[in-house]
């Protein structure tokens, strides 16, 4: 019997790029038992010598340098985009126009009305979507839901979530565009507080209120010359205007109950990649942090007296989601086995019709918590989601 | 050549006493070339049985039932006042009256009114003065003071400090005094939050403005039957309101231009003293935690590329304040030696007539964020401190 | 310009097969400078139906069910054998005879006098040979080196090594082919002992005597009905006996003079895959452990007094060897990397023709100090290796 | 009712002579309900100078030049012998034959017989006797103790000790009496490993035989110009010879069949004091590291598929062995308190006529150990204990 195969259109070759194509080119390997073939079939960026390099190297069969013709090709069964935040919105809704299912990277627009048209467009066309919150893929992460939903941590009083890192301290780091808000539509607060966001939704619920602050430290940087790769790129002569946040600190209300502090900020010398939340319940708690995404740290108050204390969880065995596909226990998976994983589930489902999850709605919910943050920023009050 | 004796009386002896206690005792014997001679005259409580055992127990040659007889006592040089927040105001203020120095724990009063009045009296008495902000004198605080002091950090742009307890989650846990306003003034705030917000004012200076919550979780519980020497007690069968916080969580702006994170609660389940501070600065960060006070983490941007990372420091060798009177390096002290250090310096400039740090000052300083927190919490916005 | 192709045969298809093959696939799309195109050409098993499934799964071209006919095919370049040690010697020798390229996994052999002829083949063939000794490859462990080469910690005093996991404690876990000396030479020792001499000779330098014990504190177990892919399987109703040390620990002299004491177990409970290695120079440390294999514990004597502490560095920067061919910085790569790694630099040598590393040298060095240990628990006295 | 006083002579001020005198001043105080009164009753000191300015800062009421004096002096009840290993047998020989219980630092004597005689002696004697082995009085190892005890961990395998300093690795440290045989005994073997074997006897039981390394890495040595009161002293012009070890290796069988590795030593750069002990059992395993000496990792194969991990226990509760003396849990005690609770055990055992435990029997059996581990390394063989 043979697999339906789907063919991927993804526009973007970046950072983002490289770690969807890795994702596409390994899910099946790690997933044999996945319903779908997934075939790179297009990848697409504006630089026609740059896009054929990239495609070279992670194994895309075709390469465009409009995104419109990826979209109109009839073969391509996914647009996946990948590309900075302001394009998102005008791509993602012509691919859904198109009936393509849409694949997007976070957070899903630039402004909450960029994510509402966004999700609108996908309903309208009925097609299946997703969004790329790859974090909660993490193994640690998934089996911490679950101690959520068996009520291992009984009711929720406190989530605790930072996103540090420390790339832009060095007032010469250039004016990429992501440090650009008509490009990038926020620093920190799009970029990581977005995904802090997702994990405390994804684990504790929809957040009713905010306060917080958008901070920029430094207001002026080089234009960028060269970008890079990674993050980077040479600095130029000419100074330009830090557009966005280098900073975003928030305290939240949950729906449940439970009450937040957030922070995202790339101004944490020494902290390269702290994607960390803790949450504390009556009956326990848990940790996880990216920097060490295979460990979870988990409290129990049911053990017995004397002998309780935070478990560093292994998050590597069977038991584990994921976990299982890869390598014996404790040998452990990295940063891109979470686009994999979240690819494993995103297949699943497009193929047995149901929702992906993550999709546009939490795109879109993660969003209207990004600009109650902001207009608390502005107002210096709280705000309701 | 003898050195003068100073006479301690001593006001309360539960959990601060029994502390307090033992570093009088101790403090001669760690610091020998203390200028004076402590001598621990006498400790003073309610109950003549209770407090003759304490006294017994702790090494007070003297018990008082009254403390105005205690204050009245023309031998005695100072008065600690280590009794619940809603006394300290009426005590200190007499004391400094009298002509003794003072003592008092923190935080100094139960409103910004009691410690502006205690201020006033103390500086219009032109007595000595000193609160136990006692973890300002772990060796590691001090230390992480020193490499600020020497610019180590560089600009500082974020605090984050988090003060987690968990010892009264439990719905049956008794409405002791810490849990009613008109004793403890407020709760996981004055208790916890207080000590963060000295941490934070002594290591990065004044916080200026802030935007905070204060929230509780569990608002009956049951009037207490006895209480324990610990923090606890025996439950009773009636229920009571509890008029406390169970948490205070806030984001702020210092002078400096940094921002802050600061979160205190009794409901992080597994937390036991997790009182812990980052800093964040453009050429370094340091982190503290309470529950492993012996280390001090230190990152520094000037270590070689490919060899940064946060280093461990054992702060008990001779470089790190205090810690050179105790033990060999890694041979760990532990709470009860903050205090020790604390009464080292604070017998130091007693003696020599300077002002002791921290003060009533640093307490006054302290209680205004405090009220500006709950200020803020009240009317849903930020409010200057 | 085209690049060379390189024809691969993989003998061997579970745990090592499915993690070379990744390997394979994989390394052109990190490092695609490689001077080569890596091609999976025919993987091998002797149960057809589940060969050709896993090549399917793990992307290879061709199944072949003898590896003889692997080795007679004149299109294929390396011969990479990843069965059990038992088979080693025979398919290695086979292949050089035959001129390929010989990859082989570790231990080289079963035995000293199959290293030994396996060294001698490839020697006397003047093919390029590989051995898989992967956890050298992990860029901590590659900077570990680096340190140690420019002299920033000193003369080595100690070298601590342990390799523990616990996967076989359960005295109904079967007795699989890992457990039988007549496929697996020995148990916890060539298994696991053989990764710590590995980075131990590749750090410190050889080892000249060592006094050791093997170990097996289970004696019978269930035969194996069932392989799963794995470690494991599930259990029969027979007995059988243990063949094969269960731990293995030994303290040895270096030529340099350094002392080390290695430890390698399957039955350390609660350790899944802690393969960690400390060494202390007279100028500064190093730790590693796998399961957190992108961190490095540096401690450097240099460091000014009271700043000194071990560095946790995340091995995941530009700095760091094979880490800047993957995502930014602390963005973790896992086990499958090491892999990876050791194929690009084995690919890179091989078309400059210069000797890979580690190579079949290694691993017959390796293979000395393992026999050492074994004669050494036999006579119960200290040997020379 | 009066508790009788015991009275206390202590031979030795330095590094012990501090430690001991501060547990003396202290057990009574954290200890209240102990059966006797503790006095400091007289210090002995050849240099009267040193020893009167000790005596006061400790608190001691009299002051000796001549050990002999205090063992004649019939108000005195007990001898702590706190003096350099070579004077430990004759004067606690001396004591015992004078009818005082005799307490004593470890190792006990600098031979296996003077071990031997001072057990004779004060069985002899039929007196008290008591080993400061004050690490097992950790609330966290004497927790494990129970944890054990009750079958929490299984059949133990494995035994991992590791005691690591680094104070001596400079070449110019000088030739302190700890570095001279006549005086020490030995180097880092009793001093470090001695601490390591009464940890795994009390917690494993006996070690039948050994295999062991003595190791001397700088043979040469400045001699001592003058001592200081840690560890070390001021480096005169003249060499002499290091006599003692260095480090100490060894791997050991245990009577019940777990196998040990033991490693001490002081040439471990930036280890300061890590006195590590990890033991796996068949149902679960227990980590204990002094410079964290208020927490136990315990992991229990008991724990639900999944969440299974190291725990990180805060031994500091009501539920930890003597923890429930001092402060509220995870305010944290330090080395000091280990000796106080061994005196807090050792007199009320004294009062009840019970034997104290550790006493002369464990230093005896300890120095059996070091004694087998000598002659190993001398012998290149395994030996029995």
């Amino acid at each position: 019997m043979t697999k339906k195969t789907i063919n991927i259109g993804l526009i973007g070759y970046q950072f983002m790029g490289k770690a969807h194509s890795n994702a596409y080119r390994q899910v099946g390997r790690f997933f044999p038992e996945l319903p779908v073939d997934v075939k790179l079939h297009t990848l697409c960026g504006r630089n026609l010598a740059a896009v054929t390099k990239a495609a070279d190297t992670f194994g895309w069969e075709n390469v465009e340098t409009d995104w419109r013709r990826v979209i109109a090709n009839p073969e391509i069964d996914v647009i996946d985009v990948a590309t900075p935040g302001n394009t998102h919105a005008e791509i993602a809704i012509a691919a859904a126009k198109a009936g393509k299912a849409v694949f997007c990277e976070k957070p899903i627009g630039n402004t909450l009305q960029e994510a509402e048209d966004m999700l609108a467009a996908v309903r309208e066309a009925d097609v299946p979507h997703a969004v790329f919150h790859n974090y909660r893929k993490a193994p640690a992460v998934s089996y911490a839901k679950k101690l959520i939903e068996d009520g291992l941590l009984g009711q929720i009083f406190h989530v605790r979530a930072v996103y540090l890192q420390d790339w832009i301290i060095d007032p010469n780091f250039p004016l990429v565009w992501r440090l650009q808000k008509e490009v990038a539509g926020s620093g920190s607060h799009g970029d990581l507080a977005a995904h802090l966001i997702d994990t405390a939704r994804y684990l504790v619920g929809e957040i009713s209120e905010v306060s917080g602050l958008l901070h920029t430290f430094i207001k002026k940087r080089p234009v960028v010359a060269e970008i890079d790769d990674k993050l980077g790129g040479k600095a130029g002569t000419e100074m330009g205007e830090v557009t966005v946040d280098d900073a975003s600190v928030f305290i939240a209300k949950f729906e449940s109950g439970a009450i937040g502090t957030f922070e995202a900020t790339r101004f944490a010398m020494g902290r390269k990649n702290r994607n960390c939340i803790e949450i504390n319940g009556s009956k326990g708690s848990i940790v996880w942090d990216m920097e060490k995404m295979n460990e979870l740290e988990f409290y129990s108050d049911q053990d017995p007296d004397g002998q309780k204390g935070f478990r560093l969880i292994q998050a590597t065995s069977g038991e584990h989601p994921y976990a299982g596909h890869y390598w014996p226990v404790a040998h452990i998976i990295g940063y891109e086995h979470t686009f994999i994983n979240l690819l494993a589930d995103a297949f699943t489902n497009l193929a047995e019709g149901k929702p992906i999850s993550p999709d546009f709605v939490d795109g879109y919910q993660n969003q209207k918590v990004l600009d109650a943050v902001e207009r608390s920023s502005n107002s210096r009050s709280w705000v309701s989601v």
